[in-house]
């Protein structure tokens, strides 16, 4: 009873965000896909809140904003420069794409994994090629201390004329080195 | 109420450890000694474990084991060849340090911090000098989700007769580079 009553009280940290899927929010959900593994039910609404959701939701991801793990110098760059925020009155279409990758992944050294991530499977250039037009923001659920179901949510947003070219952005990771490491992937299509 | 039942009966991940300092626990704490910033109150015995203190503890540390985000596979492969378990019959002695970090260090890009940490700082190189005397173990608590007071915590080994080397690893480590992005750092001087 005290330790929870310690961890209810115990400020949550800003960079933690949850994805409720139920009845509130100002996402609608319009489509759920089981990529790799097992999928997410299909709900109404997506709520995105830095509180934890009051209990009457269907499913709800968290996710926490960090330091970047395999970005250079000079890709950081590059990415503030061309990057725009979140919030777009535009952006009125948006993607939540949470991945776990397999043991196998987080057993190999950094410079490994950042071989397959950017030499390899250009996954920093490839998104690169779609900015500004497709936003992209990423949570890190794997070292949350809870037995989270994924590993990263990412999260996209676009304008619904950038559909094709975002599906296009998928398909490109989708066929990397990189993904032969994806355990299980889902993908959450909203709209505003 | 529904939330804390959920977050209590969630199972926690196996990676996370709690330190936990009060009147129980196989290590005796010697000394508590501020390095930079605030410290921590000096008490009789601390406690480690993977479930959650009961309660009547005087302060509690987690941390949890994650991937290395700085290890080539080379260092990687030294490392194993010349490290050893915790745990063994001479390694009466113990000292852990938690250490946070700053914003600045946090906001580089990953090839910079890599930069600081090992070719500037010689962080894994000089700790691999002291093996196998001398293990260590890093647990993570920056992106736990709650608001932790440090970054990471590490966790020393040595039978007592290696102590002055233990001292001069630490002095090493304390001038480098690195530790200029160092905003806290308490050291707790353990016996079993």
């Amino acid at each position: 009873m005290h330790l929870t009553r310690r961890l209810r009280q115990k400020q949550m940290n800003s960079r933690l965000s949850y994805f409720t899927a139920g009845r509130e929010g100002i996402w609608s959900i319009r489509d759920v896909r089981e990529i790799t593994g097992k999928g997410l039910s299909l709900e109404k609404r997506l709520n995105i809140t830095t509180l934890p959701p009051a209990g009457n939701e269907k499913w709800t991801l968290r996710g926490i904003r960090s330091n970047e793990r395999y970005t250079t110098t000079e890709e950081k760059s590059q990415l503030i420069e061309k990057q725009e925020d979140l919030g777009r009155p535009d952006s009125k279409f948006a993607v939540l794409i949470p991945i776990k990758k397999t043991e196998e992944w987080w057993q190999l050294s950094q410079d490994r994994r950042r071989e397959i991530f950017e030499e390899q499977s250009k996954h920093t250039s490839t998104g690169m090629r779609y900015l500004p037009a497709i936003a992209r923001r990423l949570y890190h659920c794997r070292d949350l201390g809870t037995n989270e179901p994924f590993d990263f949510l990412t999260w996209f947003e676009f304008s619904p004329g950038e559909q094709d070219r975002f599906d296009t952005l998928l398909s490109e990771l989708r066929a990397s080195l990189e993904w032969t490491f994806v355990d299980r992937e889902v993908e959450i299509r909203l709209q505003r």
